[in-house]
């Protein structure tokens, strides 16, 4: 193949030259072409297959020259009517051959039909064409003529030309596939996974990948040219967090001693402030060992970020403008600031910290309805004072959910959070399908109805008790219900909506799970209390605020961060008084605040996730090129895999077998059929 | 401290508000400044400590905003006499304090003089800052005035100027530090390792990270935004490669089974090749497990880069366009292209594979002047076809090595090269003082200076014997000599000088060191034969040239890479019937072949290392934030270290603990006291 290359290169260098008009530079095969053809595109309808990504994602003033130092003049997608005329070579895989006439030849910019000349002379390109299997690798060279008029394709971006074939290479031959490329995507995902090189051929892979790459110089371009951050990269070998399980460990070649694989740069930025580095950014490689959870991988990728002498709001408009900057042209302008709700609020609205407001459905308090009721549940809940009575309202919930819906709920409620839900459905005439009926009078009714403003066709959700799981409760159901009825066809969220909200003022401890009676951090221990805490912290220790904030989009926390401790004092405090921990641990990071670290923040986003919704993907796999499976297996080169013994007596580390060995188990299929492990939440 | 603040920033606020003339925008903190101040600067003393960095790296047309989203108004280093009269807030550390009159401040972007008001009123100003320890903390806001006339530093990028303090807030008291930072470039490695926050703040450290983040950037300019690259995140917990000695291991939930943390991401870059990336790149962490080599780290970075459609010359051309274009503007211009030399080029003239072309001394073939020779040595090399005689001429060795420099290059090359050196020092008058001396006649003499352009003062250098071994010897002298005149003062090699090289055509596989009749690949079995040599594959492939090529800079290799091997069969049969692989390990890339790959080539640059070179540094280490010690230690917070047992236990791996126990000696210090091991080569 390569000999078949060198020969025929300088028939076409010859060629092209003879015909060089209109042409400013030569690449690095000689092959003269016009430097970076600016086009003006057309709007590209959505539902065409194999577009350019390129366009789709990039400004025309700023499109890059995709044909530098390569072997082509053009690439299949960029021709245009402008270039009729022009004698061009291209390369590209063969898409499918028609009528013993045509070649669709595409790359990752998309299609070109290349004509086949019928005369006889030209018996050879045909043949040598034909003859190729799909997926075939060629290089084309012709003259791009327009199309017969009527047999123009309006579908394709390049459907009003074609490329005239004067001179074809094969470089290189496709066996046969295990599935043809255009449906690929109706595949299993175990065999997306395995063929993975096969899966990023579709359109949507081409168009994710490239998104994301544009995304990330975007914000590289805003944090490093426009403010000056420095991009600097930390270890990822590092040292073992006590107690950090989700941790992988690495042996070292010293016995009995192993790095490990941290969830984040934390402690390295941090001491990057002190060190005066001042602005720092990273895209950073993590990794956390979960197990199998659906929609994780064991490593992922977050926009690092902290800087000094800034404060909370400071970092926001930070982020604003960075997630201004990068974001895409083809998802419409977003608007900032962005709004910003408090954890407390978060929950009493929504019933959880990361609320999706691109619908309404708030949870409401209804208890002042109740004050006087006999409704025995919620006279008990009401006599607590720490206890309400809150419902949300579901639009048309009444008209979509049928019980057997309602019966999953309410179930569902009862197991997770062990509240009772009280159903009401507002028939069409506007009456009460509820147990609650018989109970309320009319004006009780209609005052239940004006304060959740429910109308007839809707549905309420009523839960009692005390404050927390009854907005957990209802903040699910309303999750619970927008789904459901977007299962039934009616639209509840717009799905091409982007709502960003920052959600600020979490609380800075929570008890720990397992003895309630002590405190953990929220989030870490390096958060700072909030100033008007401050005090605080030394009486009423679970009733700080922190200077954390997330970043919520749709629903998913796309980012997180704070304010830090800077004084080496009260992060001993923290530490050894209210948390109990050895402090020794932390040491070096007390020594570093208390040799002069300036006042500093930070924030970290989550990128896979962030350019999952952005793309509108159902799965952060479909951002990732060689993602691992729910298992954390790679299924293309069945990684992680056994080791021979003797590779791990450098590392001093033996195997230790389980009882029962669970090799076979490793061998099944861990794919389930469905793609139902692959979705967000 | 936060109190205290929150307090102040109104007061501030209202300062500034007061006197904001000349200001355009406001940053988070409302304080109001000058958008992105621009500065013409004058050209800076290298010899000037403490000038900002950020001055040096960057054009002042793309300044970026340093201020922006921070409670300052100004970096220290950024303000100059068109600065006068403008009310400014500043935060920095404590350089140091004179005469209880001013008080030197620091950032990242250099020194500011703050002058505090001797009035009794600001008496409690000066109270403040002069109990303050060096290195703490603070935020001054005051004013921009002229210094006295004659009282102006001109080594100061700031010396025309003072702040006259109005406020001052302590951000952070600094404790005792464990050695002062002035000097702090002085103290032994493994305290600035300890200490790596404090190290950090240094000039040099800090120029070196920004220097480093600059060339990052624009280097991700070139590829991203000017050709069309796609910035693709490859897996770093991957499969281990058979015989994968220097791979770290990672060992997952499932019993016996293991990551492996790979070397480069050399299969994925094809595989994104086969997929239709078209372009890829990459600054890629890689990991290589090599114990304790100087000067190599276990994780190490490379800019990867991967093209479809491409050749040698296209690679080369992109390359040479890259490092233009990402060239520091303070380091002088660099030309392109850059020379090239082939493999047996570089061997018969410099004797090695990555030669330092700063200099010339090169490797001369003297053997035709003894053709006729009575001398045993030089008779019996040269009666052997493949044998020969050579020497290198030291310009001024005679006159500046001694007798025990010349017996320890002897002896060197004799223990590492098995090669006897015969040495010629021409004395100042031209006469020889050589064991040759007696030997030769006049004319002989005559000749052989004419050959090596030898002249009073040199020193010529001859061995005798087969081709590899003398050029290695003579390449190994040349080099050393060279260091020992450099170390007596002789300017040998220009050390700002940037000499890069190509190196071409290597051999495509070498005999096995264990077993010298089979054959390895030189670099990787995915690397495709010269297309002139494409036929001996299959009859002498010993005898191919390969499409790899090295890029050296100043006699470091900074980079490889080669055009790679697309075809099925081809790669099969390099893999069975030559390396006598077992295929099935890589039939996944075998099969990835088939399904429609691109010709396609690439490289990998190693950013420490280039970065390293390009900064003066005489270490990896200094160009990289937090190193791991020689031993692949982080001295910091002392990893790897001691993992409880039952934190291994869902790993399924226990400690094989050695007989002896080795702790007791991973306990050492183990830096040693000189930087011995910590230069380049």
């Amino acid at each position: 193949m390569l000999l078949i290359m060198s020969c025929r290169i300088s028939n076409i260098v010859h060629k092209i030259l003879v015909s060089s008009i209109r042409r400013e530079s030569t690449n690095s095969f000689g092959l003269v072409r016009k430097k970076c053809v600016r086009l003006s595109l057309p709007i590209l309808s959505n539902t065409t297959q194999w577009i350019s990504t390129d366009h789709r994602l990039c400004s025309q003033k700023n499109m890059p020259d995709q044909n530098s130092f390569a072997s082509r003049t053009h690439t299949c997608g960029e021709m245009r009517c402008t270039h009729i005329g022009e004698q061009v070579t291209i390369c590209g895989w063969i898409q499918y051959q028609r009528h013993g006439l045509f070649v669709i030849l595409r790359d990752f910019s998309g299609l070109i039909q290349i004509l086949i000349p019928q005369d006889e002379s030209a018996g050879h390109l045909k043949k040598t064409l034909f003859d190729l299997p799909l997926e075939s690798v060629v290089r084309v060279t012709g003259n791009v003529v327009p199309r017969p008029p009527g047999q123009e394709n309006s579908e394709m971006p390049t459907g009003e030309i074609e490329v005239q074939a004067q001179d074809i290479e094969v470089l290189n031959i496709c066996k046969k596939l295990p599935f043809e490329i255009k449906d690929f995507v109706k595949k299993s995902e175990a065999l997306r996974m395995q063929y993975r090189y096969l899966d990023l051929r579709s359109v949507q892979m081409q168009y994710n990948l490239r998104l994301r790459s544009r995304m990330v110089m975007k914000m590289k371009e805003y944090l490093c040219n426009l403010h000056g951050f420095v991009d600097v990269e930390t270890p990822t070998l590092f040292k073992r967090t006590p107690g950090g399980a989700k941790e992988f460990v690495v042996p070292s070649r010293e016995p009995g001693r192993f790095y490990s694989l941290p969830q984040s740069p934390q402690q390295f930025k941090q001491l990057l402030m002190v060190a005066g580095i001042d602005r720092y950014f990273q895209v950073a490689r993590c990794y956390r060992d979960e197990g199998s959870k659906p929609d994780r991988q064991p490593e992922f990728t977050q926009v690092d970020i902290e800087m000094s002498f800034v404060d909370q709001a400071g970092i926001r408009k930070l982020i604003e403008g960075l997630i201004q900057y990068s974001w895409p042209e083809d998802k419409g302008q977003i608007g900032v600031p962005f709004p910003s709700i408090t954890y407390s609020e978060a929950m009493q609205y929504y019933g959880i910290d990361k609320p999706d407001t691109r619908f309404e459905w708030k949870i409401i308090d209804i208890s002042e309805g109740f004050r006087n009721t006999d409704i025995g549940f919620l006279r008990d809940a009401l006599s607590k004072p720490e206890e309400s009575v809150r419902a949300i309202c579901v639009p048309d919930g009444a008209k979509q959910l049928k019980s057997k819906d309602i019966e999953f709920l309410r179930k569902n409620s009862r197991a997770q959070f062990n509240q009772e839900v009280t159903v009401v459905a507002l028939k069409p005439d506007g009456s009460w399908k509820s147990p609650l009926s018989k109970l309320l009078t009319e004006e009780q009714k209609h005052l239940l109805c004006q304060a959740t403003q429910a109308k007839a066709g809707d549905l309420l959700l009523l839960t009692a008790g005390e404050h927390e799981p009854v907005c957990r409760a209802l903040g699910k159901l309303r999750l619970q219900c927008a789904e459901l009825l977007e299962s039934r066809g009616v639209a509840v969220r717009d799905s091409s909506a982007f709502h960003f909200l920052w959600v600020v003022d979490f609380p800075l401890f929570l008890p720990k799970e397992d003895e309630p009676d002590k405190l953990e951090s929220a989030h870490h221990p390096f958060t700072a209390p909030h100033p008007q805490d401050a005090l605080l912290l030394y009486t009423q220790p679970d009733k700080v605020r922190s200077q954390h904030y997330d970043l919520v989009l749709n629903g998913s926390e796309i980012g997180g961060g704070s304010i830090r401790i800077h004084n080496a004092e009260l992060q001993q405090y923290v530490l050894e008084k209210i948390l109990k921990e050895d402090k020794r641990l932390l040491s070096h990071l007390i020594e570093a605040l208390d040799s002069g670290a300036p006042p500093h923040g930070g924030i970290a986003l989550g990128l896979d996730r962030f350019i999952a919704i952005i793309a509108g993907a159902p799965s952060i796999r479909d951002v990732i090129a060689f993602p691992k499976s729910y298992r954390g297996r790679d299924l293309m080169s069945n990684a992680p895999d056994f080791v021979a013994a003797e590779d791990l007596v450098p590392y001093h580390i033996s195997v230790s077998w389980p009882a029962v060995s669970q090799e076979a188990e490793g061998e099944q299929p861990e794919i389930p059929a469905s793609g139902k492990g692959f979705n967000h939440t």
